[in-house]
């Protein structure tokens, strides 16, 4: 059984300190924003909770929480699309962590077959509530 | 009075239209990940409420919304770091935003005078809990 993350200090502590301390939310998750180490690229946002979390570190392979289905998810197990984890980092606040990852299958990571899961803009007119399909 | 969003449809829709329907969370948020234009780097991650989201999209300067100090916040107003929105992107199921932005003042986005508030990556041990400072 693994131990439980420590608890974050004082506002110094968890911005200038040299533990990680991870700030679940309310639903005891903690969002992650993923790139690809290979060229940085933005691949998708997903979320941890404690046991996805410790279970990505031992690993080295992204474990998620699905929201959706409820459930923990180590992402590829259908797709083939697994990520082996070669960064992850902490913001100043230690409620978001970013991921650098490895995709496994065919390098991508949307459940819609698209390489990111960012393939729209919004058209740059203002007030326009359109979305133009690139995979920019 | 701007209008508000239109509401997301069915899933297809959602992931496969062309109509912007951003979902805001139970709070009446949005997270939004927030790179550099200039190198793509992952600069920060913040929220947005509807009124911050149009303000953003009708001035193309980043407002977001504080938690900690529950009020807008037009980012760069005593820093000096204004993001100038280059692109907005949203990710397949509408509840995450991706800013690509050019950075004011300094360049950075971090209220530690740090660049990125992604300064620290976790030691790679397993099981450890140490954070080692680098600007990576």
């Amino acid at each position: 059984m693994a131990l439980p993350f420590p608890i974050a200090g004082s506002k110094t502590e968890l911005e200038e300190g040299g533990i990680f301390t991870p700030r679940f939310d309310r639903d005891g998750l903690i969002g992650c924003i993923v790139t690809d180490v290979r060229d940085g690229a933005v691949l998708m946002f997903a979320y941890m909770n404690e046991e996805a979390l410790r279970l990505t570190l031992d690993t080295g392979i992204a474990h998620y929480w699905s929201r959706s289905r409820q459930s923990l998810w180590r992402k590829g197990d259908t797709s083939g699309q697994q990520q082996r984890l070669k960064e992850i980092r902490t913001d100043c606040d230690q409620d978001v962590l970013l991921l650098r990852v490895e995709p496994g299958g065919d390098g991508g990571a949307c459940h819609t077959g698209r390489r990111s899961c960012f393939y729209r803009r919004l058209a740059p007119a203002p007030g326009s509530a359109g979305l133009i399909f690139d995979e920019g």
